[in-house]
């Protein structure tokens, strides 16, 4: 069956060449007679893994010895309940609210009775931008800033992060598709199932002197963050075989030149279909109030009715291009584009946006 | 590469049909131009994989509606934790300790600051048996009694479960490798790796009134076991692709005939090793201090020195039989016969056991 553009916001679609090596290393790992998946993580074929893994991540990030690279479980919603447990450290916490991600992490951190400070909400406008960092309400004395970079359900991005000595990035959903300034970064994290590998496998980088704050008691040992650093996540059986999709992932995407190329190339297919959008008249219409903060990992979008969007679904989808029904609090399209998602994709989703406004409009 | 017999304690060995089924998956599911891992776990395609897997599991174990069947991360340690957390109602929490793994379970309730409470315990023998249940210190009034019902690192089982109102099993390491008395249990769980599929899932079966207990205030939603039946574990963004392995695993686990079969079957396979050991006049001794609590999954012994051990494992891998070391903390040697394994690994092993002494006795 030929592979079709898929849209899914995650799990998401992944590299051929990526899953074609990962069904092969599950079947047999380098002609040992038995698979990636089926050997102990304290193995020397899983310990190979891990050890290239880590160092490819930071290859590709350009970060030395400052932050850890740690593979963890749960989601990204785990962490946001893990993050405020172990770094809070008894003060303020400031968050920005910025869509339905950045919501739910303050929401955490609230549930576990941290001291929450929301610097900034564009919930009155259905998250439809991120306010302006001049208006941001920051504490004087915050444990740290928690912002979500691209939120996934509404389809804007920070297109720059804010200085803050100790900044903590949800990165999910453009997790290298982008250069991370990791000098601005204590904390960056996201779960796999976007744009690095399967679902069940969080990708995080730690700023090692955030592991003072730890507190002693309390915290079961399996999440704190410097007890998984100093066991290479091996605190107790991590997911292998997801770990080894990354690392696949990681191999690509240095074949592909880097995180700087992957910028440039995401930022051509992202153009391709805003492009699309703002040449039809109106018919198609953006659902993000600020251009300059659109997405470029998840674009969201209106056609004039609800008949029309259930008929460019269908027909889109009899076309080779799925999953593109936007989330339900935000409702139209939404495609999302992360790394694997080739520009000969939104190159022909744009033009078949072209073609059934002609046909529809 | 022909496949060897492996002999992992987890990550394991799985059935070769799974595994191509599994890898067929990754790279196209069912025609559809993408692969399992690539779609949202919203979508119907992994929606129908989330119900079959319910409905197999539920009919592998002969469970109806008063159980839930969760598919959670974190392995069976986050659960050690989990547990106690949403479980305890501040009421004493009963732990039998038999070895590496009922110890840990005991270690993280005590963490949590429950009152814990060890019933009975071999460590100072080095956890070469459980004690008889006539000399369990069992609370009046415990929230729970919680058993390892295998111990995967000493090699021991409980033949028969204890009769509690509210008995919890860590079967990690037996799991589905026999029929579960499931009217006796109000919580099982176990990580995949062992018998059920790849790291990083944890398959738990959880009677409903236990929801009653979880605090209101202080238990990331996530956590909650009421919560993820409520969502059919998908709070969050489940590990997806591991799931699908699970399926295939149950529906591999039915073509043999179910647990009952599994049962007899690792039986048998237990059998041609014990009694390799057993006929080889004390040159091969078994770690376990009563035999009729020797494991069927995890068979442990011991060659009489450092050298002939380490040469008796290098030469088992030249042959084809893979991964026999002992833990560090038991030594000797381990080879662990989960359901993937056939009778002819172990028939090999044991033919090969008889070989080796005859030539190094």
């Amino acid at each position: 069956m030929p592979r079709v553009f898929n849209f899914s916001a995650g799990p998401a679609m992944l590299p051929t060449e990526v899953l074609e090596a990962s069904a092969k290393a599950l079947l047999d790992y380098q002609g040992k007679g038995f698979g990636i998946a089926e050997c102990s993580h304290r193995g020397k074929e899983f310990d190979g893994v891990v050890d290239e893994a880590i160092a490819r991540c930071k290859a590709l990030l350009g970060v030395g010895d400052t932050h850890d690279v740690l593979f963890l479980q749960g989601g990204a919603t785990q962490l946001f309940s893990l993050i405020p447990m172990q770094f809070a450290a008894g003060r303020t916490v400031d968050y920005l609210s910025t869509g339905e991600w950045g919501k739910k992490a303050a929401g955490a951190a609230k549930e576990l009775g941290a001291k929450l400070n929301v610097v900034a909400s564009s919930e009155a406008t259905n998250f439809d931008h991120t306010p302006a960092p001049a208006t941001w309400k920051l504490s004087p004395d915050a444990a740290y800033l928690h912002v979500c970079s691209n939120e996934t359900v509404h389809g804007h991005r920070l297109v720059e992060l804010p200085k803050h000595d100790n900044l903590i990035v949800d990165a999910s959903s453009e997790f290298m598709a982008r250069p991370h300034p990791m000098e601005r970064i204590a904390l960056i994290y996201g779960g796999a199932q976007k744009n690095l590998g399967p679902s069940g496998l969080v990708l995080a980088l730690v700023r090692k002197d955030l592991y003072a704050r730890i507190p002693e008691k309390g915290l079961p040992k399996l999440f704190s963050f410097k007890n998984q650093a100093e066991n290479k996540s091996m605190v107790n059986t991590p997911p292998t075989f997801g770990i080894y999709i990354l690392l696949e992932v990681f191999r690509w995407l240095e074949r592909q030149g880097g995180l700087a190329k992957m910028e440039a190339l995401n930022a051509a297919k992202a153009k391709a279909l805003y492009d699309a959008i703002d040449a039809s008249g109106g018919w198609y219409t953006g659902t993000i109030a600020d251009k300059a903060q659109r997405s470029h990992m998840n674009l969201t979008f209106k056609l004039p009715s609800e008949e029309k969007t259930e008929l460019f679904i269908k027909e889109a989808a009899k076309n080779g291009m799925v999953a593109l029904k936007g989330y339900r609090t935000v409702g139209g399209i939404r495609a999302s584009i992360y790394n694997a998602m080739p520009l000969a994709g939104c190159q022909q989703l744009a033009q078949f946006m072209r073609d059934f406004q002609a046909r529809n409009g």
